[in-house]
Formats: C-alpha cells, structure tokens, sequence
C-alpha cells in the first residue's frame, strides 16, 4: 500500500493504472474509518483492479461553529485498518495541497443543496459537490462508493455527475449498523454512554414510519406527526432538524404515500444531546 | 472531417483517440465563425494531432430578452469554414442532447463572474463555465484554445480549471481584428453599415487609454473620465456598461496604474445601437 501526499503524485499513480488499462475504485472519505467505509473498500476491491481511499477533512463543507476542528482524526489508526483491508493506495492531502489560497469555485446542485440537511447547513453540499469534484478530476476512478447512510450527499453527487457528463460510475452501498440499529459514522464518537444507550431511537421511529406507510392507512403528514412526537417524548434528543418524506430521486417532498409514483425517502436529522445524528430509509412502494 | 451529434458517439471518437495515444484540442465556439474562431483553429492543428470544434448556442449563458433567439446561426457555412481548415471533429449536440430536462447543477467562480460583463449579465458566466466544463468531461481534449476577445471568460475559464483541477491546459489566442482595428465577433453581424463603419471607435478608445497609461502622467480615473467622454459623445454609442481597469489574473478593480505591481486589463462593453460590443486590451506594465 501506498500513501500518498499530492496531488501531482496522486495524477502520476492514476495515469500509470489508466496505461496499463487496470479499473480502479475511489472511496471518498474524511477518515476516521469504521464498519461503514470498510464495506465500501469492500465493495470496490470486489468490482475492481485496484481501490484507492482518500482521507480529508474538507474544511468547505463545514459551516462556521460547525464540529470541523473537533471532528474525529486518527491517521495513523486509518492507515493500519487500510492496510489491513488491503487498500491499494491512501491519498491523504492538506487543506493547503487541495485548495488555493484564493479557490473560488463552487459546485451548486440547486433546489436539492437547500432542502433537508442543506436547509440547516449553507453550503454544506457546494463543500461536498466542490471536493468531489475535484477528487474525480485528480484521480479520474472509474468506479466511485458512496454510503446510502449520507442519502441527500449520495443523490446530490448522481446529480452532478449525470447533469456534469461527469466519466464516473456512483456505486452506491447499504448502510452499515451496529446491533440496535444506529447506523455507523465517525460522530457517534461524540455520544456519552447515555446518550449512544439512547441514539437507536432515530433508526427506530424510522422503522415505525415505514411499518405505518406500508400499512398504507394514514397519510404521511399524520404518520410525521406519530414521529415527531415519539422523537420529542425522548429526552436525549434536544432538537429535531427534519423528519421527511421525499421522492429519493429528486429530493421533492411527498405529498401523498397513496398513489406515489416513486419509492418514498424516509430522512431524519436530529441532535442526541450535542451530537447531530442523520439516518434515512428507502421504502419501496 | 466527422461530425459528431451526440455525448455517446463524441465519448467514442474520444476514447479512441487517448488509446491512440494522439493528443487533441478542442475549439469550443457558438458556430458563426470568423477568421478569431479560423486561428483558434489554426493554433490547435498546429499543436495537436487532432482537432475537434464543438458549435453549441448555449441556451444557458443567455438571460430573459438577450439573443439566444436570434444569434445568427449558419451551420452549413461552419461545416464548410471547418472542411477546408482540415477540422478532423466537429461536435454540434442540440440543446436536448446536452442538457437533461431537470438541469440543476452549476458551476460558479464566485466575485469574478459578478463583475464586468458579469454585473450586467446576471448568470451568464455561470451558464459558459457549466457549459465548458460538460465540453471537457465529454471530449476530454488535451488542449482547449480560447479567445482573448472575451477576456473575462478566458480567466474565469483558467480560474475553474485551476480550483476544480481540471485535467486540460487552456491556451489562449490573440484577438483577430477587421483593418480598423474591431475585434471580429459573430455579434458584428448585427451592425447596420453606419454603425459599422463607426464601431472602431471601441478599440481606439481602449488604444487610447492604453497611451496614457504608458505615458504614466495621469491617474486611472482621470483616464477613464477622459475615455468615457471619447464614448459618449459618438453619436453610435447609445450606451456604456462599463470601461474599466482591471487586474487580468484576478479581474480586481485597479486603483492606480503607479507602482502597479501587475499588468493592466483595460476592459469595455458598449452598445453600438441595439449590439452590445465587448473589447480589451491588456497594457504590459
């Protein structure tokens, strides 16, 4: 395995297997790994040739008092679990390696950056739009795997890559829990034992909303009334950012469960104490 | 010389031509072509193996009452002008073929695409770096040649490339100019013969200030005054959008030609009747 620095190093790796016609996978991710992102590594080594993970905590995406100098770093424990995983290379740039001092481009996918998480973090997915981007630029993959646990990113980045003629095959992966049902992501290292004993309650009145869709009595603006108050009963939870139903394809609100010409996005954002904790499912009609 | 209707058969020709190992440009125009788009040509075939022009009217670099409609439009002339300058590629998608009907992704280079040009045409610039950015991850040219005509979208160009690491490398190319000095541009067709006749007066007007720069006794806003008034009292000019003084690299506003430590970009847009004319002149300092 190789870990790699700069960009200009990272282009010469990507030439020299695009030369010798070897398919390679990109996982995007900003460390920290669990579970979740071993399964995308996963995925991409049984796809293709060679697997490639980047590791950056993009400074672009985060909103000012957002957790970015406190979120979650351990490079060394990353490098160990991607050597284990049988990684092929780590790319692992600074801030400074991946953005110019004066960097003035942004990547809007409007009307989908401004709902659910978008309309509780500005500019949150021109951050994400903007570093992926440039990482299909710099390493041109062929292949790219995204976790259906961050569903708005995964949908938004389709969007780019479709309305870009973006050359990039998205792969999209299953979201990976623990045994009670909270899905995997570096931020559950935030919660006290309280508050991680409490954290399933999220995935679980997702459950009961999909269980009352597919029952197919009520309608979804009284089925969110059901959530928000078993959400709201719960006394870890100090804030509920959304609890939606979308069409999973475009991002626009469900009117009606009854008659939908599409599968339902059930998504949730919610503060477990200080932590903002996001998890979704797809119910298919 | 093929011509090429859709993203599938241009990626194709595309592939081919990387497996090949030849490099080639892309000349990206809106058809109508001059001898400005015969040198952009001419630069490409002299650096390239190969050499595709795309010709595109792209309705999204238009606002509400612009000329999408009526910008002059000849394709059969643009086939021939490319026939006989040994074009190999010339990519001509309809508008349906490069955009999907629910559009949503843009790219913006923020502050510079509101300034100049960009403050009196409300999403233009976003529209062209959208635009360019599909051209290049469909063709994938190892060079693409731009004009030095539209100045500030030559730099926006090269700012996008630079901040989203886009693998190609801009070469830009000399303003092709009429005897009197007009900068040639598909536009001047709109000119009836009178205006015509008096639409140097852009040029010289710039080549103007372009002295007294040199000169280095005046301040810049005493120059400006003095060309503004050279404008307006041309019985053609029915209107100046703006005539300034710009750093080319960062499009920032001057504040005096004295100890400047880089070039000056002496930039202007005018309507000569109904024709809005655009100019430049960049000063050597």
């Amino acid at each position: 395995m190789k870990t790699i620095k700069t960009k200009d190093e990272m282009r010469a790796v990507s030439a020299k297997l695009i030369s010798q016609g070897r398919t390679f996978g990109l996982v995007p991710t900003m460390g920290y790994l669990h579970k979740g992102h071993i399964s995308l590594i996963e995925s991409s080594k049984k796809k293709c040739d060679a697997t490639i993970i980047s590791i950056f905590v993009n400074p672009i995406q985060f909103g000012p008092g957002e957790d970015y100098d406190k979120y979650p770093r351990d490079t060394q424990r990353d490098i160990e679990i991607a050597l284990k995983e049988e990684v092929d290379f780590v790319f692992i740039p600074e801030s400074k390696e991946m953005y110019l001092k004066n960097h003035l481009t942004y990547v809007n996918i409007e009307k989908m950056d401004k709902v659910m998480c978008g309309h509780f973090r500005e500019n949150h997915f021109r951050g994400v739009s903007t570093v992926v981007l440039k990482l299909f630029n710099i390493i041109k993959p062929d292949y790219v795997f995204f976790g259906e646990k961050d569903f708005q990113q995964l949908t938004i980045i389709k969007k780019m890559v479709n309305d870009l003629d973006v050359d990039v095959k998205i792969v999209s992966c299953k979201t990976i829990r623990e045994p009670d049902g909270l899905a995997m992501s570096s931020r559950n290292k935030y919660l006290s034992e309280k508050e991680r004993k409490n954290a399933a309650i999220l995935y679980n009145t997702i459950l009961f909303a999909e269980k009352e869709i597919k029952k197919g009595c009520k309608d979804l603006e009284e089925i969110k009334k059901e959530c928000l108050e078993i959400l709201n009963q719960n006394e870890f939870i100090k804030k509920i950012d959304y609890f939606d139903f979308r069409d999973p394809e475009t991002l626009d609100e469900c009117e009606s469960a009854h008659g939908s010409l599409h599968d339902i996005l059930i998504a949730s954002a919610v503060y477990i104490g200080e932590t903002r904790l996001i998890d979704n499912k797809v119910v298919l009609l």
